[in-house]
């Protein structure tokens, strides 16, 4: 099969996926190889020497959160000595923002991708600024993820089951054409996936507790997210492991490398240092402040969202920085580096184009344009929490690493 | 005061203005001089031999409703002898979309305007297709109206007491920002909408009736339409009777003619026979099928929203046709016959400008260009319905009268 015959078979295979979001199940019942000391994080893999500042915050609060350590010392000790179990999400059909960290007894959504009998995997998005993935890890955050961990994801599985699943797939489609680009912006796609909820929740809970989930899904502003992203790499991992194909099915960062990963070159990450990122700040806060690129969050951006999509979500620069005009240029050049158009996700300012969908390792390092990602600004000293939002790139070394791996793929 | 400090004035009044969705009432106990016979109409004043079709069907419907009558026949006896009182919606602090009829005991929209104590009134929106003020009367739409107003109603008002009423100017600010226009495209306020409202609902309601009112809401798509409507008239009320100000306050069509009133002119309508639209028709139905541009909805253009705000929401085409392009086009040239922009209603795609706000006669007289109005279109047959939507332009002759009376207005 040529090169283009298996990109054409690649593209198909995304396009046909699905994403639904069918259930809400604990980590350690339902992700592979699970142990009980497993801890996953955003990226590829990075040994605990190497982890950044608000990686090791969130390993605290998650180890505080399961009961293994009571303090940032002991959660060290613990990680020195080798008891812990680090891996990368992606090797276990997971995917998190940020620091991205899943450990046994947290709660899940599963996302299906139904066409292809794929199961993907994340926690459930906890709000900005203190949160855990940006490396908050005191009693307020416990607290929180506690409640959400114990009584509003069982009151969201009870709504799903009643449900039958929400189909994400059409929500994104339909909040690309209300503004929002699925990775910074998902005010529309938030207030869909509400009004779908809303009638299964009130018919399955208790008046209290729905008005307090209903409350927080809202508030949170990008709830959406984490399910958006475990169905993203549900519908990329359906292209994945095509021979001979050159597109990126993976693009994650751990806030120390970004990787990427390329249907033909099977699992295989291909990294470099993760750069810093160009943004805006939240107030008491500086580029001073803020931590490397983080995070599984750019699985958005290899679907066609994101800054891909910009082009029709001109208010995510009152978020993360820039003009309209900026927004729309970004999305012109992703075109430059991918293979094809999602059809189904469309935006009407570009005349209901589809988005920039399939980033061709070839066409980056030919053009020397990297994928543009959308992100948030996590403080590099752990504990902190989240301190703005802005813009950055992959680096061009992954894709000439991966090109370079491309070309002698038959010779090793 | 000059021209230009007058149509100042008349903005500063309109942009300081609010719109609060406070309560919902019954028309005969809330809208002024409502005797036991009158029936309210969109548009400028019109009698019934000049009354089209579609609004002579709303008519019926309404008299059906109301118990006065059970047959068309029995209508319009009714209405030739002289029993039933017509007077124009504006006329009474109302305002509604298509024939926009309003009669004794229908619930209404109260919005209010607390900056300057306007309230102003709406019915409730009944969705698209087979309805009411599209001049559909069948055993379906009374069976509609009678659920909406004996049951939906109540339960609004309950919720919205609750919510010590729900900020409007808010959500369309927001909204703009969504991809909606708020005239023919409400897909991301009526979900803001619904955000704001289900914990009220959920808190006053019983279950089934608040799972069934959500739906309803959800479903409808347009819902906040009719309260937008109120709130716009309530906004562009307060920059009305400004001596030399030669801003339209109101612009409004009854199916038969098109009229607008100008705030340095009072009260006084200038009027011209109603345009036909260009549009998308739903199956089966063609342009030899439709009426004349008809409804008070243009008060969303007036106050900066509908074909005014396209720019921000190219999706729009999707129901009215016409291109992204031609969005973007029409707000431009709206621009030029403004005197103002929007200070809260801003547009991302034209990096935040505010929409074009204050159509000034003089500037649609000198450069030629008439308001564009986004529209559904009604059959001209009493009893069909909605048959699909488009677009249109309020008539020159509007501006050239009013225009002549405004140089002439101390002469008289």
């Amino acid at each position: 099969m040529s090169i283009d015959e298996a990109n054409k078979t690649c593209l198909q295979r995304i396009q046909e996926s699905t994403a639904v979001w069918s259930d809400i199940k604990t980590a350690k019942d339902v992700i592979p190889g699970m142990t009980q000391r497993t801890v996953l994080h955003a990226g590829p893999p990075v040994a605990w020497e190497h982890m950044c500042g608000p990686m090791r915050g969130s390993i605290t609060g998650a180890c505080i959160y399961e009961g293994w350590a009571s303090t940032p010392e002991e959660v060290e000790q613990l990680a020195i000595s080798g008891e812990l179990e680090f891996d990368s999400s992606h090797h276990r059909n997971a995917i998190g923002p940020m620091s991205g960290i899943i450990t046994p007894s947290m709660e899940v959504n599963v996302v299906t991708n139904t066409v292809h009998g794929i199961e993907t995997y994340s926690t459930l998005y906890m709000g900005i600024g203190k949160v855990l993935r940006h490396g908050a890890f005191d009693d307020e955050v416990i607290t929180k993820l506690c409640w959400m961990n114990k009584e509003l994801a069982p009151l969201l599985k009870s709504a799903l089951g009643r449900a039958g699943g929400i189909d994400l797939k059409s929500i994104v489609a339909q909040a690309l054409q209300m503004g929002d680009e699925l990775h910074n912006r998902n005010k529309a796609s938030n207030a869909l996936l509400l009004t779908a909820l809303v009638q299964h929740l009130i018919s399955v809970g208790e008046k209290n507790e729905v008005v307090k989930a209903i409350d927080f899904i809202d508030k949170a502003g990008h709830f959406i997210l984490n399910a958006v992203m475990a169905g993203s790499k549900g519908m990329l991992d359906a292209g994945s492991n095509i021979e001979n194909s050159t597109i990126v099915t993976a693009l994650a960062r751990n806030g120390h490398e970004t990787g990427i990963r390329v249907s033909g070159l099977g699992d295989r990450w291909f990294t470099a240092p993760a750069p810093m990122i160009e943004g805006v700040y939240f107030p008491g806060f500086g580029p001073e402040d803020a931590n490397p690129d983080m995070g599984d969050s750019a699985i958005t951006e290899t679907i066609g969202l994101g800054s891909f999509a910009m082009a029709g979500a001109p208010a995510v620069v009152e978020y993360i920085g820039g003009t309209a005009k900026f927004a729309m240029e970004t999305t012109l050049k992703m075109y430059e580096i991918t293979v094809g158009e999602h059809e189904t996700f469309k935006l009407p300012p570009v005349n209901f184009r589809g988005t920039p969908l399939g980033i061709d390792i070839r066409k980056v390092v030919e053009t020397g344009i990297t994928p543009v990602i959308n992100t948030g600004i996590a403080c590099k000293r752990p504990g902190v929490g989240q301190i703005g939002a802005g813009l950055t790139a992959a680096p061009m070394e992954c894709f000439t690493a991966a090109l370079e791996a491309f070309v002698h793929r038959n010779k090793s």
